[in-house]
């Protein structure tokens, strides 16, 4: 494979951003805890983010007001303006949380930096995104930073064709079967799977859904830079 | 002037934005005055709003969250979960709001398109501002889209090189003095000035920063096709 351009996804690809969100949720879960079980919080979280998805998309500000919702739902509107409070905190402390890369990241792309054109591209709120690449320390290395609200093949399409990246000869790396992986093969590209250790239950794909098609799967970051020496002389496995 | 690429801001250039906000501060102005006298809450209101901006950005979402602090912070904490459960709604019908363009927009881009490349360069949640711009039925107008967090000097020089567009070859359009005008001014671009009946407090810049150098202001943007025949053939008043 002629290898122009790797992507990467950002969020529990290169930093730590899941466990930000599944900390405050027990926070919340256990403010909650005087008027509801709970795993009815999390019940309940999860259908109103699933619900305001449409109209927040994703991020922290979205989720911070999901949690409000379900806090009033939940306590059946008997919460009060100080708890809320601390939901506001709460969503403004996750704003501000470090950014925490994963292990191995940095050494990972200053290498594969050195003789490829590296783009990220991260889904989510633009100005958190933003605010958190610049912490990350990392935008050095990136050729092109791309924040996309959704990530599916029309998204990546757009994105590609922008920069004038043939699909075929880009390779995208990310946590997330379903936002970094099959749209990305599904137009023709290559991908490789990392996983993070918990990923949210709207992200669950099926692995039969796959087909082992086209892409790669790895258990630790620091193995990329030999799988791409690979991919470079090599046809994806079938 | 050789002009390349006409750029228009969307919110209040383009449709109607501001006024959106200015409804729905008045209906929680309403149903906080049994706490605090009216103008008490514009101001604790905008205040938040200023000290959030850093943490998140322009957009309805964060101004939804604003309100809700403001709600607490000046009821004392006594509001109550289903008031709070009003203002969460009144951001969500914010967010669903039809978009609603400004008198002559499409005529006016038609006519403009026709000769020029023209790019949206709008601020704000990018979530929401793609939706509004999938919405206002403008979208295949515009050669380009670009959403970004701030419009600033920085930012209008990013958008201008990824685009391949020199700065004295591009002319924008916008309400804002402190978004369209000064940073475009700044980096050797054009820009025309098409104010807004009402304008947000924080946007406010005095007119003797302009130096009335290299802009040009109209009433109407019915006036713009006539103007862009004009600068093609002039230099800028000084």
């Amino acid at each position: 494979m002629v290898l122009q351009v790797i992507g990467f996804d950002g969020d529990d690809t290169l930093w730590h951003n899941e466990r930000i969100f599944t900390l405050t949720q027990e926070r919340v879960r256990a403010m909650l805890s005087r008027y509801v079980p709970p795993e009815l919080v999390d019940q309940s979280l999860l259908a109103t983010e699933i619900r305001n998805l449409a109209a927040f998309g994703y991020g922290i500000k979205g989720f911070t007001l999901s949690m409000i919702e379900t806090a009033i739902e939940v306590s059946k509107g008997r919460i009060g303006g100080t708890e809320i409070r601390e939901i506001l905190n709460a969503g403004r402390e996750m704003l501000a949380h470090p950014v925490e890369l994963l292990p191995d990241v940095r050494e990972v792309l200053e290498e594969l930096s050195a003789g490829t054109r590296l783009l990220l591209i991260t889904k989510g709120d633009l100005f958190d995104q933003e605010s958190k690449i610049a912490r990350s320390g990392l935008v050095n290395l990136f050729w092109r930073v791309e924040v996309v609200s959704e990530k599916d093949e029309a998204s990546y399409a757009r994105v590609l064709a922008r920069h004038a990246i043939p699909p075929e000869h880009f390779l995208m790396i990310g946590n997330s079967l379903r936002s970094d992986i099959l749209p990305v093969v599904a137009i023709g590209g290559r991908a490789v799977h990392v996983p993070y250790h918990t990923t949210w239950a709207h992200e669950h794909v099926e692995v039969d859904e796959l087909h082992h098609n086209g892409f790669w799967r790895l258990e630790r970051l620091r193995d990329l830079p030999a799988l791409v020496d690979q991919v470079r002389g090599a046809a994806p496995s079938e």
